[in-house]
């Protein structure tokens, strides 16, 4: 094992907060807890270790930087250290560490960058624990709509306001945390693929051209709850039995729009909660939560009006009524043309196989590609599991990575060897 | 209005803890929980007031006598005063209370009983907190599994265990609430009908004849947590697309197998648990409660073991796991004939129309008609709307039953006026 691999595999484990990768219950570091805030310390350690500056932000983001100088421009890459509940190690993670282990092979071969380099490590990514995701590269992009999600609460109660205040940050100087563009020249992140296509394609990276958003659409079916023993099947208003076709009937279209279009779409109903939800009282109230993508921002359109319309026949045919709400409909982000050319090239030049492709899930590059030229690059993860304590990433794919990164950043600070 | 109306009227608020009927929320009295016993405080104040005398059991039930004499049988009446989550204020409680009332008449009237006559205040009747029923008359009636219950837990986690030592009751002499059969002659309950029969039928009151006992069934879904934008749609195995046709099955065929049979059967897909439940993870394990129910037990199998075999089919169409777990299955309580029969003179002596019916919900009653006669004795209540803030049942009523219950006790306890 040579010594990069070595210290991959060294530090995967300690940004995980863990000396074993292999866990039933996998990793759970939600939104602005504890647990991040504990995999930035670490992460903060080891930036410090290879010797770059590091300060966090507003929105608690961690910039870590090898400085040149102040005057000169900066090359930043990154991702993410919070996960799912029950998550993997590697989403987010990848990119944080292949990004520090980039560095750190360039510090070992004597490298002098003419610009500065940053390893940005956003919080906040997942949308697991508030609904709302990429907290923290919003704020940089100026992104975030921070009055509309301050009230958003977690399943315990917990408002992203009083989350962000116990994180150790001031809600109020949030917004401070908005980077004028011509601090950053241009960001690239590194993920998992989160999908199977790499490997389908017998390539070893993949290089994003777009990057599919969501509509995200909250479906609220309004029966009557009543006894279950005592109310005849025919006097019954049950808005668990009056909305479940529509749970197949997503299913179904998804398959049939599938079918005829050219760019894929997946739709998934994701989320459900039954009202009350105990043995003996019919449900009165159901809400579905159903996400849409594809790069093909029309493919989800069609589909959310198809979902409306089918809600309305649920409504006249069961006498009860549902309401569609549309939580989120993001239109799709597309990366910058001259990073995938450079990364094509640097991929080929490494004797590695890349595929052009496209992403079915969101990540903190879409809202740094609204203000800066920016890159998305996947290495592959087994079997496309994620965000599940399945999901698995090779060293050697992390190695990759790290390569491909270390590469880019050496002709982009334009420094010499 | 006369005294008993009125009566009848500041005794329901008092039992419901209230100055007002009218709530959006309902009401919340969960098993052994403080609300429960606060009720129970009430109840013993109230019962002290009209000089019976008052013990709690080692289960927590409350028995108020009216104490001739240690050695001649006892009469009961009663019912409970928990309630599910946002319930009514007339399930359980018009028991109690009319029990009371009744008690409270033949006073008013002087009369003397030559039997003891006890009105049981049941507890933790409601299946709402831990999915287990009835608890109360299950340990008077020596019918409580204890050991098979401790360690069930509520949705915070707390077992029943602690539950009822939190209650301030011993959980290991819980089983000492068992009483011998020659303690008491018989038991009558009072109910609210939950359904609409007496209405449609233009009687006062129900008098039951059988109690339609659940099969509840578990139906578990196991397929695989993935990512939803990254996993194409023919490479998914989501639970809660494969498990929901099921739904829409149990409706269908509760419907078919009413269209055949002669007594009804009802069937309700009433809890669901999506896991992960987070919009964009596919889910990965589904799970159903279904709760059926008919006095006729064969129908009541016949549409357990469809749903086993459409699970089966599911199953291999789907390519994921089904389980179908059996978590009730009790076969229908008939009650005392010769009990009906008096009621039903009482109700014809009273020139109140009663209707022999039978009842699609459980009641404490079914406990004690293992071990005593029993009798169930229904009240309308408002568009059979129950377990359910809009629960509602008028005074008239309320005093309807009242009159049957006090001269039931007076023929049962052979005293004089």
């Amino acid at each position: 094992m040579n010594s990069l691999t070595e210290w991959l595999e060294e530090t995967l484990l300690k940004l995980n907060l863990t000396d074993e990768m292999d866990y039933t219950h996998g990793f759970t570091r939600l939104s602005y807890t504890k647990e991040e805030k504990q995999a930035h310390h670490v992460f903060q350690a080891i930036a410090e270790t290879l010797g770059l500056d590091v300060h966090t932000d507003q929105a608690g983001n961690l910039w870590a930087t090898w400085l040149v100088n102040e005057n000169t421009p900066t090359i930043a890459v990154g991702s993410h250290l919070d996960t799912v509940s029950s998550g993997g190690g590697y989403d987010g993670v990848a990119g944080v560490l292949t990004g520090l282990a980039a560095i750190k092979r360039l510090k070992d071969q004597h490298y002098e960058p003419q610009k500065n380099i940053t390893i940005l490590c956003f919080a906040s990514e997942e949308s697991a624990r508030f609904g709302v995701s990429t907290i923290g590269s919003k704020a940089i992009s100026g992104l975030l709509a921070k009055d509309e999600v301050a009230s958003v609460k977690d399943a315990e109660g917990i408002s992203i306001q009083e989350a962000v205040e116990s994180f150790g940050l001031s809600w109020d100087k949030m917004d401070q945390a908005e980077v004028n563009t011509n601090r950053l020249e241009s960001f690239l992140e590194l993920h998992i693929e989160q999908g199977t296509q790499i490997e389908e394609h017998g390539a070893q990276i993949g290089i994003v051209r777009g990057v599919a958003c969501p509509i995200r659409l909250k479906v609220t079916a309004f029966g009557m709850a009543n006894h279950t023993g005592t109310t005849p099947m025919d006097k019954r208003k049950d808005a668990f039995a009056s909305i479940a076709p529509l749970i197949t009937f997503v299913e179904e279209q998804a398959h049939q729009l599938n079918e005829a279009a050219s760019l894929p779409l997946v739709a998934t109903v994701s989320t459900g909660h039954i009202v009350p939800n105990v043995m003996n009282v019919i449900p009165g109230e159901v809400e579905l939560g159903i996400d849409i993508r594809s790069v093909d921002d029309q493919l989800k359109k069609e589909l959310a009006q198809r979902i409306q319309q089918y809600c309305k026949e649920i409504e006249s045919k069961r006498n009860i009524r549902v309401t569609v709400q549309t939580l989120v409909d993001n239109d799709s982000v597309f990366l910058d043309n001259s990073i995938r050319n450079k990364l094509s090239e640097i991929a080929a030049n490494l004797n590695m196989k890349s595929l052009n492709m496209d992403s079915g899930a969101g990540h903190d590059v879409m809202n740094m590609a609204h203000k800066w030229p920016s890159g998305l690059l996947f290495i592959p993860c087994q079997d496309g599991i994620s965000h599940h304590p399945r999901e698995y990433a090779s060293l050697e794919d992390l190695v990759t990575g790290t390569k491909v990164i270390a590469e880019y950043l050496r002709q982009e600070s334009g420094g010499k060897l």
